[in-house]
């Protein structure tokens, strides 16, 4: 896993190169930090011709260890105009790193974007022209291109939203067996790939030499007991029978879930949308359903699922907190069924649901359709699709949605949504908003689990402890592992130097690789403030501050320049 | 003219508090500059509650000088970010000042923004329900407002597009007879103005105790004098015969002319647009049609016209070389009678013709309509009106229609839209476009004073000259007097002595002038560097830097931190 192969989408010349040996100590998260900050203009256009779109394979990304293989997608946003990493499960990321394939850069940009496929092999690489892709959904994209491509293809498209450069489109990657779509959702990174004229991307790694460990032997110990130590944990075992639906319960008690254009923060029909009632109506209808199921192979959490629709037939896979969170309660939806359509809907036209859901809460307060009215939420997704002018609006977001339709509360932090922690009721995560480079983005340090030992409407703790997690994101954000095998390297933080001295024969320190994820997140700072979009310009929304949250009654009250000094703290202690 | 008149807009109350002796030496563009940063939070959302929108009188705008009264309206601006200030002609700034009224200050804003009008007087001020005037057209509105409130009132009002709250929304005003409609065009003023659930300002001077001045006398013969001196300057004519539309020809051959969405800066069709053509239309067809017409009382410019259409009726009055460039070469329209009811559907809905030009300029290239459609043109604009969607994305701006529309080739700088002037051909208004707080905005310094001494397509000389025409224009701006005037205070700098003493007794030299004027560009800057608009984030658009404007084939090549360097000079010689 040395090669970096750049894609010049504008003449189409396409380079393979080395990495040098300090590329070679970049992954991930790191990788598109430092390339970004290296080579594309802090103010450039997102869709212009000078941003840049990095796949990124973490710095484990060609080993056995549970979870590895995330993919990292990255590029100057253009929803938050900052640094942007997203990053995914799905089997291209593994495939890519059996292609010795590090990361991926497309360049440049044609004046007039076509549809076009990127194949990938271990030892080549080719721009296909490919117009009968051309707005094509998800679904459709990734059948035509596995009839074409064969089984053994790891494919990544975008949909209609992508191509038409809306800023709240994603990435989609398929899993081993055609069943889930995964996304590296936020930051409308779809939009840069359709910028670049790339419909899809496709990675077949026949012929490739199997990877190589420095000590193959001293991995699979490591990674076998890492594995061990996981499956100890209860939280994996929630996470594997609930999903991430798991939390939705105590998210609704302790007043944070997002509710009718977070107008609220708990839903009179959160039962009907827990992970308990998830699981249950999975067991229940049978057929395709399941829950415990794999994004990425050789996961042991398996937090996914397929939800059935009442016939047994596949409605989406998976169904998650987030989506239901934002397309649920947050539209005052309280089917499930309904909640699955509309993530299955966001899943083919390309967007993000994080981003799509908030979208559609401010169209809801903005009175284009009640609250509630699920078909309706439907109907505005389906529009995004087909491009009419309130789908291209939607499409673009949440913020540029209050902006066409005049309404004021408008749920996003540095033009991004936020996901389905409301900060009122859960500080630690508006400190996080704020002060990420990333934007509105719970995965960037998410301090839901910080409520049991931090009062989550209190005003103290909140910073130390975001600056804390979001170190830990960027750590695991680099290395290409899941967010979710957290609690094994708390438990036992020498599986960094175990890990990094049997893939590499590096000597890495627990405090070298915090270090090294400070240094991902001042990097990222650092673009940033180049771009102009540091956290001093972006506090949480002004209703935020004003505006109590039911039943709480909570209001958003640390300071900006509070928040702001995280960046000018020490690396805490107990990170790891 | 000393009272400050503040209505909260949320509450209903409003308070009259007598100006400071600080704020007394302030007026115009410098009360905004100070006000905003003195009340403001820079980052706060424009169209927010903390965002105040600001009416203020020029500091001789209760003086007979020729063109003094017109009127400055402020806030931070929902389509740059940054301190926005637009100043019109028309009676209301000259009404405000009888009034004794300084300035007006709107504060807070409602949640559901309801159309209110607010009455001055000389000794009163209410603010009354006007549901009746919903969503209404700028004619309509000052024409239900003529019938309530007596032939004798000054007028303000915004149009549908200002209730929307779009971003390209202008405050209107009318003229002496109402025969004019004049703009506070630039920066969505009028979406601030919705925002605060203000659909229209009536002035009522009766009973006003006449203005004095410290010494009439001298006021008297210093004005006179400056009248002569203004009408002794061939512009002044130039002016007065054939209005803004004489410069079209001459921005034409120097190529500079924005030609379908920038794509040229030259229009095979320009002769029939020209200054001179326009001034033989009117000649020809007579009916309501004239040129030489006042917007302000006792202005002696005349450089306004009527515009009739071929049956000799009103047309729009007054049709300009803004307009004529924006609505009609960049949208490869060249047909007078289609411009000028292109320029009265902008004036009828309430958006600026600038930013209306370019929002239709770019939805043209993104295939909406095809360049030269008069007819779609119309309909969009009237779209605009209707709050279709389409209409709201267009009056939100030509960024805003480039984001949606997924075009890329956008003529805007800091989110405004580039006026009459293509920075490639002339690179002294691209100097201004990036360093003003205003954005791109010809007023803020207009290089094209300057193309016959220095080389507008080359790189020398820009930088300093566009300071100087910065503050020049912040000084005018804050006197209240036209841009027009300029020519009699560059040959005789003393006026402003002789002005501020007649007027207030103050011993103020040509040099305190210069340095007034660029305290005032500090002012603004330093507001813009903390809501993060500063220049260095925001360069010319990127196509301008790559796609050479033919006829000339010029590129805009000074670099971005070169046009910074403009903020690090000293105040340079012979700014008057």
């Amino acid at each position: 896993m040395k090669w970096l192969v750049r894609v010049d989408t504008r003449s189409g010349k396409i380079s393979r190169t080395e990495a040098t040996s300090e590329e070679m100590r970049w992954g991930g998260r790191m990788f598109i930090a430092k390339v970004l900050s290296r080579e594309v203009p802090p103010i450039c256009d997102p869709l212009g011709r000078n941003n840049k779109l990095i796949f990124a394979v973490g710095l484990l990304g060609d080993t056995p260890i549970t979870t590895s293989g995330k993919l990292s997608v990255g590029a100057k946003s253009p929803l938050t105009h900052g640094v942007k990493e997203a990053n995914t499960g799905g089997e291209a990321g593994k495939l890519l790193a059996r292609c010795g394939i590090k990361a991926l850069i497309f360049e440049d940009a044609p004046d007039k974007p076509m549809p076009r496929v990127l194949k990938l092999t271990a030892t080549g690489a080719e721009l296909i022209d490919a117009p009968e892709l051309a707005r094509k959904l998800v679904s459709e994209t990734f059948s035509l291109l596995r009839k074409q491509y064969g089984p053994r293809a790891g494919l990544l498209c975008i949909g209609p939203a992508g191509e038409m450069t809306m800023a709240g489109a994603g990435v989609s990657v398929t899993d081993a067996n055609d069943v889930q779509v995964r996304y590296a959702a936020r930051g409308g990174l779809g939009a840069v790939m359709g910028s670049k004229g790339v419909k899809a991307i496709v990675v077949d790694d026949s012929g490739a030499e199997p990877a190589t460990c420095m000590d193959p032997a001293a991995m699979k110990d490591a990674a076998r007991e890492f594995a061990q130590v996981l499956l100890a944990d209860p939280k994996t075992d929630n996470r594997h029978t609930f999903g991430t639906p798991a939390i939705l319960a105590l998210a609704n008690e302790l007043g944070l879930l997002p509710t009718r254009n977070f107008s609220s923060g708990s839903f009179e029909g959160a039962e009907a949308l827990c992970g308990e009632t998830v699981a249950k109506v999975i067991a229940e209808r049978g057929g395709e359903g399941r829950s415990g199921v794999r994004c990425l192979r050789g996961c042991i959490i398996q937090c996914s699922n397929i939800f059935p629709n009442p016939s047994g037939k596949k409605s989406v896979a998976s169904i998650q907190y987030e989506n239901i969170a934002l397309l649920g309660s947050n539209c005052g939806i309280g089917d499930l069924d309904d909640i699955a359509e509309l993530n299955h809907l966001c899943n083919e036209v390309g967007v993000d649901t994080i981003e799509a859901g908030a979208a559609l809460g401010v169209a809801m307060e903005g009175g284009v359709i009640p609250f509630g009215d699920a078909e309706g939420a439907k109907d505005l997704l389906r529009q995004i699709g087909q491009g009419t002018y309130l789908g291209r609006v939607l499409g673009n977001g949440s913020v540029m949605t209050g902006k066409i339709l005049g309404v004021r509360r408008v749920p996003a932090v540095k033009g991004q949504a936020i996901p389905g922690y409301d900060p009122r009721a859960l500080k630690g995560n508006g400190v996080t908003y704020v002060t990420s480079a990333m934007g509105a983005d719970h995965t960037a340090g998410n301090g839901f689990e910080t409520v049991r030992t931090i009062p989550p409407t209190g005003r103290e703790g909140h910073i130390k402890s975001s600056l804390r997690l979001q170190i830990r994101a960027a750590i695991l954000d680099s290395l290409g592992v899941c967010l979710f095998v957290r609690p094994a390297f708390i438990k036992k933080p020498e599986f960094f130097s175990r890990f990094f001295a049997a893939r590499y024969g590096w000597k890495v320190s627990v405090d070298d690789v915090i270090r090294m994820g400070f240094d991902v997140l001042k990097t990222e700072q650092e673009f940033n403030r180049k771009a102009g979009v540091s956290a001093e310009f972006f506090d949480v929304p002004e209703f935020m501050r004003t505006e109590p949250l039911p039943p709480k009654n909570a209001l958003f009250d640390i300071p900006l320049d509070e928040m702001q000094s995280l960046w000018t703290q020490e690396i805490p202690e107990n990170v790891f």
